[in-house]
C-alpha cells in the first residue's frame, strides 16, 4: 500500500475501504469508481489527479494521471480514464457490471465519459454510499476532527483581541481571517453541491444576520457584492449591535463550524436571553444526542425549546428560516446527517455534529453559538470548546 | 427587467442575452436552462437560489426559489424545478424540443432531474455555448475588468511592504491575502470544473516552486497538507530564493490574474535573466495578440522564445510542464481561450488573457510575471499594469 503513509492512516484508509465495501455488498454493486477531490482525500489520504476503483470484494486500485504522493502496490499511472478498463483486466479484475459512480458530484459530461468507459455495466450512485460512510468518521478522522476543533477553539478565543472600535464587519473580518490562517488554518471551505459558495466564513453585524440568502447557510447574510451575496455586508460596528462570527476551521482538510457572538456595547435585553437560550437549547441536544437518537427529534426538542421560551418568531432567522438546527461536518461542511424537521436518519456514534440554534433579533441583529459535537454513547462530547457566553467589546 | 439595476447593466445583460441567443440558433436549439452560480451570474448579474430560462427568441424567464435581488417582469417564484414547464405554458412560452443543459457544470443527478421536467425534448450541452459567449467580454464587463485590474495592481505594489526578514511563505501569504481584503477583495477564487481547487493564490518560494502538481496551473506548488496539495509549503524564505506571488484579484465576481517575483537578496544570474525573459515574451506575445490570431501560435511564439534563449529546459515547469502560457479569465480563472500547443481557437476583440510565461530555476525557484490583458485591434492592453521587474528584498 502507501509507501509513504504511517501506519495508523494506512490501517484507518483500509478500514474506510471495508465499510464501504460492506455498502457495496449491500447495494449489490460490484464496484465503485471515485474521481472527484473530497472523495479521492477520503479513501487515499490525499488529493490526487485520478481514480480509486473500490471493488465490492478485494484491493482498490489507484489510478494516477499526474505524479503524486502515492506510491506502492495497486497504485498505476494512466493518461485518461478510458485505460481504466484495460488496466482492471490486466491486473486480473474482472469489469464491473454494476458500477456506482458519484452521481451527485460528478458533471454530467464527467459522468458520461466515464460511462462509456463501461458499456456492460449498469450504472448506480454511489455518490450517497460514500457521504453515509463519510458521515460517521473513523478513529483517525476522529483524531484529526478533535486536533481541529481544539485548534479551532483556540483561535477563536483570539478573535475579541483583533477587534477595534469603528471597525466594519469587513474590517473586523478580514483581521480574524488572518487569526485564522496564523493559527495553520488552510483557508479553503469546502462545500458539498453546486449552489453554496463562501470564503472563509461570515461575520453578521446588526441586521445583516436576518438578510434573506439565496445559499441554505443557517443565517447567511447579504455579502459585500451580488457575486457573492454571503456574509459581512461592510456596516460599521455601533453600539447596540450583536455581531455573530461563524469562521470555519481547516487544519488538515477536514473542517469544525464554530460560532460565537459579541455584543458592541450593551445590547437589548431579548437578545442577550435568546443568546442564553441558544446555549441552553445546544445543551440540552447535544445532551439527548446519544447513538440512535433521530434527527427530526432532535431539531423538535430544539424548536420546543424556543417556542417555550416565546422565541419561535426569530428562531433561526426571521422572514427566511433555515429548517435545521444542525449538520454534519467534516470533509466537507454539509456532511450528512441534517438535524432538520423531516430527518429520518439517526444518530450513530462517530458522527461530527454542528449545532447552532441562533436566532435573529430584529434592531439587534444574530445571537446564539454553534459548536462541533462527536456523537458518543454518552451524548455529545463538544470538539470546539471555547467560553460560548456573549462577549461584550 | 430587473428594478432595481441601472440602465448600464440593464443593457449589458440584453446584449449578453442576445449573443447567446445567436448562439443557440447557431446550434438549432430552442432553449437555455441555466442554473448554476457562475453562469446565473452572467445572465442576471448576481447569484440566487433559480433558474434562467432563455429562448433562442425572445424574453428570458427568471425562476427564483428564495426571495433575492431580482424582481420585475419575467421573474417568477418556484419551489422546484418540476414546476418550470407549468411556468412556461402559463406564460405562453412553447415547451422546448432541442433544449440545452449545463453539462459541464451540472452534476448528472442535477442534470437527470431536469433532463426528467422536459421528457419530450432532446437535451444538449449548453455549456459550451455559455462559456464561449464569456470568454468575449462585454462592455460593462470590460470596465469591470478594468477596474478589477486596476484595483489588483495597486495591491500587488505594496505586497513588498509587508514583508519581513525571516518570515516563511506562508507568513508572508497571510499578510498578502490580507492586503488583498483590506483593498476590497471578495477572497473568493472561482475555478470551473471538478478538479482544481485553491485559496486565494500561491506563493511559491524556492524549490516549491517547481513542485509537482495534481492540479492544472501554470505552477502550483506542494500546499500545505495532502488535502490541498497547492500553493506555500511552509518554507522558511532565504537567501537565494526566489518568490513567485500569484495571487488573484476578485472585487467584483470578475478575476484577474497577476504575478510578480521577488527575490531574497541576490539570486543566481540564470534566474534573473529567466525573468527578463519572462517579460520579454509576455511582450512579444501581447504585441502578437490581436483579434484573429491563433492560440496555438501565440503559445509556438513563447516557446520559441523560451527555446531561443536556452531556458526550454526550465520553462513552465522542470519535470512536469504546463503545456499552456496563458488562458481567458473572467468569472472564473480559467474562462476561454487556452493559449496551448494545440489551442485551434483564435482571439476576439474583448476577450480578456492571463499571460503568464514562467520558469523554474533549480535551487532557485520559480521567476516570472503573469498579467491580464484585454485583447484589442491594436494588440493587447494589459489591466494589470505595475511594476514586473523582480523586486529585491
Amino acid at each position: 500500500m502507501f509507501n509513504a503513509y504511517s501506519p495508523e492512516l494506512r490501517q484507518d484508509l483500509r478500514f474506510r475501504w471495508n465499510r464501504l465495501q460492506e455498502n457495496l455488498r449491500e447495494t449489490g454493486a460490484d464496484a465503485l469508481l471515485a474521481a472527484t477531490n473530497v472523495n479521492l482525500l477520503y479513501l487515499t489520504g490525499r488529493i490526487f489527479m485520478g481514480y480509486v476503483h473500490l471493488p465490492a470484494e478485494g484491493e482498490p486500485l489507484f489510478f494516477v494521471r499526474r505524479p503524486c504522493g502515492l506510491s506502492g502496490a495497486n497504485v498505476f499511472e494512466l493518461r485518461k480514464p478510458e485505460q481504466i478498463p484495460d488496466l482492471l483486466r490486466e491486473a486480473g479484475i474482472a469489469l464491473p457490471r454494476h458500477l456506482l459512480l458519484e452521481g451527485d458530484d460528478l458533471t454530467f459530461n464527467e459522468h458520461a465519459r466515464l460511462t462509456a468507459c463501461f458499456p456492460d455495466a449498469r450504472i448506480g450512485n454511489g455518490s450517497t454510499d460514500l457521504r453515509q460512510c463519510r458521515a460517521v468518521k473513523t478513529p483517525y478522522e476522529i483524531r484529526i476532527m478533535r486536533l481541529t476543533g481544539s485548534r479551532h477553539a483556540a483561535a477563536v478565543d483570539r478573535f475579541a483581541s483583533v477587534y477595534e472600535p469603528g471597525m466594519t464587519d469587513q474590517a473586523w473580518s478580514i483581521e480574524m481571517f488572518r487569526l485564522m490562517l496564523q493559527a495553520g488554518g488552510l483557508g479553503l471551505f469546502r462545500i458539498a453541491g453546486n449552489s453554496m459558495e463562501g470564503f472563509m466564513g461570515t461575520v453578521l453585524a446588526g441586521d445583516n444576520g436576518g438578510a434573506a440568502s439565496p445559499y441554505d447557510f443557517a443565517l447567511g447574510g447579504a455579502g459585500l457584492d451580488p457575486s457573492l451575496p454571503v456574509g459581512q455586508s461592510g456596516v460599521t460596528l455601533t453600539e447596540g449591535m450583536s455581531v455573530m462570527v461563524d469562521i470555519a476551521g481547516n487544519f488538515y482538510g477536514y473542517l469544525t463550524d464554530c460560532t460565537r457572538t459579541f455584543a458592541i456595547g450593551r445590547l437589548a435585553p431579548r437578545a442577550v436571553e435568546a443568546h442564553c437560550r441558544s446555549i441552553e437549547i445546544q445543551q440540552a441536544v447535544a445532551a439527548a444526542g446519544v447513538p440512535g437518537a433521530r434527527c427530526e427529534d432532535l431539531y423538535a426538542l430544539a424548536l420546543k425549546m424556543a417556542e417555550d421560551a416565546g422565541f419561535a418568531d426569530c428562531f433561526m432567522g426571521l422572514a427566511q428560516k433555515a429548517k435545521f438546527i444542525g449538520h454534519g461536518t467534516g470533509l466537507v461542511i454539509n456532511e450528512q446527517p441534517v438535524l432538520g424537521a423531516r430527518s429520518k436518519e439517526t444518530l450513530q456514534e462517530g458522527m461530527c455534529i454542528a449545532l447552532e440554534p441562533k436566532f435573529v433579533i430584529p434592531g439587534t441583529g444574530a445571537v446564539g453559538v454553534e459548536d462541533t459535537f462527536l456523537v458518543t454513547p454518552a451524548g455529545m462530547e463538544n470538539l470546539t470548546p471555547c467560553d460560548p457566553s456573549m462577549r461584550v467589546l
